[in-house]
C-alpha cells in the first residue's frame, strides 16, 4: 500500500478564519484508491515553512498532495517552495503560458504580468490542468516518490483531484488494496438509540468496519471494507448490509450520496405526484432543498413563503379567524397551511412549515423553537406533527427543514398510491 | 510573541470521513491572545505517530495543543503518546479518579473498568476539567515548553479551550501581542481586478497585514493587526481602513460579520421598507437568506417559489401570454415576477430570480446559467440584470443568490426614500 501525505498551505487556516476542507476531500478520495494517508499538515504562506514540510514528509511518504498557493499574488508560494524543496529551478512552460494568454484572451481581459507566474513550474513537473481558473496544479517526481500540488479554492482542487491527481498517482503506484465505503442514512433516531442497535456488530468487525457521524435530525451509518479489488470489498460490504439494515429498522432512507430531498423527489416522481410547500418559520428553506435536486421540477409545483399573516391569508387561503384564534404557530394554521398550498398550487401534496425560529417572539406557552409541520395528502388527509427544540435561530430552521423532509419521505414511503 | 503548533488526532480525518474544526476554533483563540500557530499537523489513532508528531512540535514550537484521542477506548493513545513523547510515566490522578466514578454514580450507569483509563496523566501534569463529558485534559510542562491535551468532540473541546486552556497559556506565556482581525467585505468586483487596485498597499504592508478571501461572487479583504493591546491593534487598523476603503470603491457592502442579508435587512428596516421575493430558480433559497437574519419579520412580507409557469401566473400574476412570448426565463418574465411578488404581498420592494439552473433545460439561445433578476422599487421603476455563468445546478444557484441580495443591496444603498 503507497503511503501519502497532505500538506495544506494557508495562513488563514493558521489564523482560524478557514475551516480546511481540503484535506476530507483529498484524504477521501486517496483512502478510495488504497493509499493510506499517514499525516496532514497545514502550515502558512511562507516559503520556508511550505519547503520544510515538503522536505519533512517527502521523507516519510510515498506521494504528497500539496494544496494551496498557486495563485497569481505575492502570498502564493507553493511553486518556488517545492522547487526549492526538491532543488530544482523554476521554468517556464510555453505550453501554459500561451494557454494562460488565451485565457484572459477569451475573458478579454487584459493579462497582468503576476499571472505569468502561474505557467512557471518546479524543473521536470508536469502540469495538471485547471479549468476552473487560472492556476494549473503540476506533479513532480524525484526518487520514485512524488510531489502534487492543487489550488486551494474547493471548486478548482476537486476536478482537478479527480480527474487528473487521482488517477496520476493509481497508475504511478498502483496501489493493491482499496478502501470503499457504504453510508447507510438513517432519519428520526438518535445516534445513541442508533449505537445500541449495532452495538454488537460494531465492537465484532473489524473489516468491514462500522463508524457512525451524527448531522442535526439525522445518523449516517459508514461501512467501510478494505480489499485487494473494488468487487472484494463491496462483495464484503454486500454481505454484512443486510444484518446492519436488520438492526438499523425502517429509519433508513437512502444511501451513499442520497438525501432526503433527492429520495423524498424519487419517491414523487415514481407514483407521479406533485407537490407544494407554504413555510413560514423556514422563510422558503425547504423549498430550496427540494429545488437542489436536478430535475426537481417533474414534480416540484413551487412554494408560498409566508413570512407575514397577510401572505398565509392571501396566499395560502388560511382563514383570518384561524390566526386570530389559534395563534399562526398551532397546528390549525399548519394543517390550513399545508391544505392552501395543496390547493393553491394545485399540487398533490401539501407540505407545510410554522413555527418560532427566534431569537424573539416566544412566549411561555409557545416557546422559541415550537415547529408545526403539516402533511396535506391527495385522498385529503391531513397530519401535522409538533415538535419543540431549543437552540439557535438557525439551528431551529434547519432542524424543522430535516423535519418536514423527513415527514415528506415517510409519508410517500408508505403511501401505496 | 509566543509560537504554537496544534496536532489534531483521528483517522476519520485521514480518512476523509471527518473534516477537522477544531484546528480553526483553537487557532482563532490563540490568535486572539497573539500566540502565534506555526503548524498543524494531524496524525491518525496511532501512538508512535502521535508521539513522533508532539517530539517534532515541541522541537520547534513553545506550545504544543492536542486535540482528541483522550476517551476510554483502545482507540484513544494521547494520554500515552505524550508521556512517552516527554519520557514520563502515566500516572493515576486520585482527584480525577474520584471525580470519574462521582460522575458515573449521578449518571447511575455503572463505570466500566475502561473508563478509569481516563484518570491517568503524563506524571507533572496539571488535569485540565471537562464538565461536558468524561475526558479531562491536561497540561504538561517540560524545558519552558508546555504540551496540552484536549478531547475531540467540539462541544467538549470548545469550553474547555476557552475555560481553562487558553487562560493558561495566557498566564503562562503572558503574551505581549494580540492580533486583530478587520474584514471589508465586497460584491461584484472579482478577485483580481480587486488585487490590482490594493496590490500597491498590499505589498508595502506587514503589520496590519492584507489579505484577499474569495467567494462565489464575493470577496472578503481581510486586514489583521498585531499589536500590544486589543486598543492598540484596533488603532492600527483604524489608521488604515481609510485608505483601503478609498481604493476598494463602492463595492464594500459590509464589515467582519456583516452579510448581503443582513445587511439590506437593515436598510429595509431604516427605510422602513418591507420586501417580497418571486424566485423560480433559486427555488426559495433568496427568501431563506432574508428570513435567516434575526428580526426579519420586520420588513419581509414573504415570496413565492414560483417552480412551475402555472405557479407563476396564479400567484405572481404574470401574464399567461407573456411567457408564451419570451419564455419563462426572460427579461419580460423577470420584471413582471418582481412586480407580482412586490403586488400580491403588498411589500415597497419586490425581487424577482428566473434562470436555467441545469443540468439540463438549457438551449443554444437559453444556456444553462442564464439568469435574470428583477427588481421593483416602491417608485414604480423595474430593472433588470442579465447574468450567464457556466457551472453546476449548485454553483449556478448559489451565485444566482448572492447576485440578487447584491441588487437589492445595491437598490436600497442608494434609495432616498
Amino acid at each position: 500500500v503507497a503511503s501519502a501525505e497532505i500538506i495544506t498551505i494557508g495562513t488563514e487556516m493558521l489564523l482560524g478564519q478557514l475551516v480546511d476542507t481540503n484535506t476530507a476531500v483529498i484524504a477521501r478520495a486517496l483512502a478510495e484508491i488504497g493509499v493510506d494517508v499517514r499525516r496532514e499538515t497545514s502550515v502558512g504562506d511562507n516559503e520556508a515553512s511550505i519547503a520544510a514540510a515538503v522536505v519533512d514528509a517527502i521523507g516519510r511518504a510515498e506521494v504528497v498532495v500539496c494544496a494551496g498557493g498557486l495563485g497569481p499574488t505575492v502570498d502564493d508560494m507553493t511553486r518556488g517552495a517545492v522547487a526549492a524543496a526538491l532543488e530544482r529551478p523554476l521554468v517556464l512552460d510555453p505550453e501554459s503560458n500561451r494557454h494562460l494568454e488565451a485565457m484572459f484572451a477569451r475573458l478579454k481581459r487584459p493579462m497582468a504580468e503576476n499571472n505569468r507566474v502561474q505557467a512557471y513550474f518546479p524543473q521536470g513537473a508536469e502540469p495538471l490542468p485547471n479549468p476552473h481558473g487560472s492556476a494549473p496544479g503540476f506533479v513532480v517526481e524525484r526518487d520514485g516518490r512524488a510531489v502534487l500540488a492543487l489550488p486551494g479554492p474547493p471548486r478548482e482542487l476537486q476536478p482537478m483531484l479527480h480527474d487528473h491527481a487521482v488517477p496520476w498517482i493509481e497508475r504511478r503506484f498502483t496501489p493493491n488494496a482499496v478502501l470503499v465505503t457504504r453510508v447507510l442514512r438513517t432519519a428520526g433516531v438518535g445516534e445513541s438509540d442508533l449505537d445500541a442497535r449495532i452495538a454488537e456488530l460494531f465492537r465484532a468487525q473489524k473489516n468491514p468496519s462500522i463508524a457512525m457521524l451524527a448531522h442535526p435530525g439525522l445518523v449516517d451509518v459508514k461501512v467501510t471494507a478494505k480489499a485487494a479489488t473494488r468487487g472484494a470489498a463491496h462483495a464484503m460490504i454486500a454481505e454484512l448490509e443486510p444484518a446492519i439494515r436488520a438492526r438499523l429498522g425502517d429509519c433508513v432512507y437512502g444511501v451513499d450520496g442520497e438525501t432526503l430531498e433527492s429520495v423524498a423527489g424519487a419517491l414523487l416522481r415514481r407514483r407521479g405526484m406533485t407537490l407544494a410547500i407554504g413555510e413560514s418559520c423556514t422563510g422558503g428553506a425547504v423549498a430550496a432543498a427540494i429545488a437542489s435536486v436536478p430535475g426537481a421540477s417533474a414534480y416540484f409545483r413551487g412554494g408560498v413563503v409566508a413570512y407575514a399573516n397577510e401572505a398565509k391569508c392571501r396566499l395560502l387561503d388560511v382563514a383570518p379567524d384561524l390566526i386570530d384564534r389559534y395563534g399562526a404557530v398551532s397546528e390549525e394554521v399548519a394543517g390550513a397551511m399545508a391544505v392552501g398550498a395543496q390547493a393553491s398550487l394545485r399540487a398533490d401534496v401539501g407540505i407545510s412549515v410554522t413555527g418560532i425560529a427566534g431569537p424573539d417572539g416566544g412566549t411561555p406557552e409557545k416557546p422559541v423553537g415550537l415547529v408545526y409541520i403539516g402533511l396535506a395528502l391527495p385522498d385529503g388527509s391531513v397530519s401535522i406533527r409538533r415538535l419543540d427544540w431549543p437552540g439557535s435561530r438557525d439551528a431551529i430552521q434547519r432542524r424543522a427543514v430535516v423535519a418536514a423532509l423527513a415527514s415528506l419521505w415517510r409519508a410517500l414511503r408508505y403511501s401505496d398510491n
